[in-house]
């Protein structure tokens, strides 16, 4: 009998996880109340009563704020704006992989900063600014992540912005996992510690559902102005319909619930996961713990051809990423990683076992 | 008395137009069916359904279809893909003012082609074309062109077809208006001459509504995967809820009706507008008599100041664009769009008349 295949793929919600009578019930509703707006075109900014919201939630004027078909989308403008050929940008190493192409296709160069439990090595970029680099803008994920799971700690997010301060770089801060906190204590963001330096990036993704495509930018008001005409020419406005729908939800009280009923959806998976690797995998890799978001990155002990881990694997009925996208530079150890929320726990257990199963394999050659 | 302020500006369907219980039993009933697809991520191409509907209405295989967040959006990464600092793209002229951005954005040398009263002046193309000139690709709006209102005969579709095939260019047909024919003869599409030589650009924003924000291209085989993945880099997918919503419009029935309806409403609009102006301002101007579509496109007799033409009809209540940003070069003329559709007969009426006012006032000086 074969088993069913198990992908440790895209960071994707469970579609159990979307609440989609309640989204029904907005959608219906803000075409009884607003339509003539949301079916109608709109300035490139969002829907007014949305960006209104984001706006008050995050302390600044509402023409610092950009909604868009998911924050990626918002990325690839600011990335056009800020950068040309040439210039240079750091990132964690690892990052998320598309948002290294996103930057990359700019012409910038993209140097990865190494992670470390708390988060970026940040005597590694003291000594390279001292060393005289510029770079135009920090590209991070503080919390939970994409692909290691690990939190940027308090020091070094206060680190982190004094440098960008003294050496006048901006830092784009990508937070869609924040609010997916299983347990500890949550830090301040980059934007609340310098809301003037960082371009504050989120989205509803995984907080309502993927499929709606919002998500947003806090833009600094120096270049908010240009940033909301280019994304006017490009694509006039994102659809009010499906920002109506999220601001709906949220009016009606109904986000924090729904974040609350995830946490309990994915806590349990996240513990599944950590159990799982510390029964199957002590001795093979190292992976730290998250609190929170969607993924467990792990670096295997040893030299591994990655190219015959994803083969042997997919063998085994797992999918996996190819750990080498993210990373900036090339990296000589074997990185996975372990999307954990869209899997049961019984998946989960089976993964990680199939998973220790193809690394012995490959040891024992 | 104050009178109401009469905008001839963006093209925008009136919202009286759009078919909101329509919709909103569309995305009831989408949800009730297909959740788990349409509020997940998913490929770029588009919701799977609707991207088939796409494809087999061009007689294209799916994969060479890529449904977006709006045409514009999809036209920007067209763009990106094709054209590099230094390429010579060549448009209509006057032509539509963002796209005109967007290909300029790459750093390409945007050309005009001068407007006859049925499309380009394919002699102005040859003798280009013969004196070395070597375009990467032309923009064009066949179908009651925006801002002008003419439509390209059939004569002019081949001759250009054939000089995109010896010369080896990509045309990029943009044809959002196509269906909003009130009288006269549909010409095919320049797709249908030249399938492989010609990017298909259209949307539904003008049939349905434009806040779905959804579009799409039929794109060319040899450059469809390259696209496919770069809209995937830049923006994972395009709302699968809005797409589906615009798929079961579809297959409901709903699409053939709702255009029957649009013409019987812009239809008095456009009979009014070419009436006001041909009583108001026919020793003034000169302009394209359009079958149909959004715009009347005007061009003054004598020389005007379009800055001071702006400022006064602004003070008589009467909001104008600035016709200079649809040319690609400095034009000498005095160019007004008037999109006629989202106003009433009597708004129609008394701002051509206002604008007739202005103009003498001009000349009176």
């Amino acid at each position: 009998m074969t088993q069913p295949v198990i992908k440790f793929t895209r960071g994707v919600p469970p579609p159990e996880s979307f609440p989609t009578q309640e989204i029904s019930d907005c959608a219906v509703s803000l075409l009884q109340r607003d339509s003539d707006i949301v079916l109608q075109y709109g300035t490139s900014g969002g829907y007014q009563p949305l960006r209104q919201y984001l706006a008050e939630q995050a302390g600044v004027p509402l023409n610092r704020v950009a909604i868009g078909e998911g924050s990626l989308q918002l990325c690839d403008i600011a990335a056009r704006i800020l950068l040309e050929p040439g210039s240079l940008v750091y990132t964690e190493s690892p990052s998320y992989d598309r948002s290294i192409n996103i930057l990359r296709r700019t012409g910038a160069r993209v140097v990865g900063i190494p992670l470390e439990d708390d988060g970026i090595d940040i005597t590694a970029i003291s000594s390279r600014l001292a060393g005289g680099e510029r770079p135009v803008l920090f590209y991070i994920i503080p919390d939970f992540q994409n692909p290691s799971g690990t939190v940027l700690s308090l020091e070094k997010r206060q680190a982190l912005v004094d440098l960008a301060d003294k050496f006048g770089f901006w830092i784009i801060e990508d937070s869609p996992y924040r609010r997916l906190r299983y347990c500890g204590v949550e830090n301040p963001t980059l934007f609340d510690l310098a809301p003037n330096r960082v371009v504050r990036m989120s989205s509803f993704s995984k907080l309502i559902g993927p499929g709606l495509r919002v998500g947003y930018l806090v833009l600094p008001e120096s270049f908010a102005p240009g940033f909301l005409k280019f994304a006017e020419d490009t694509y006039i406005n994102s659809s009010y319909f499906t920002q109506g729908i999220v601001y709906e939800y949220i009016r009606r009280g109904l986000l924090e619930p729904n974040i609350a009923k995830l946490k309990s959806l994915y806590q349990p998976r996240l513990d599944c996961i950590l159990t799982s690797l510390s029964h199957e995998m002590g001795d093979l890799a190292e992976w730290h713990k998250p609190e929170g978001g969607f993924f467990v990155g792990m670096t295997l002990h040893g030299e591994f051809d990655t190219d015959e881990l994803l083969a042997r694997a997919s063998h085994a009925g797992l999918i996996l990423s190819d750990g080498r996208g993210f990373f900036p530079e090339k990296n000589r150890q074997c990185f996975i990683r372990l999307p954990f929320c869209a899997l049961t726990t019984d998946e989960i257990q089976s993964g990680i076992s199939r998973l220790a199963q193809v690394i012995h394999s490959m040891l024992d050659k």
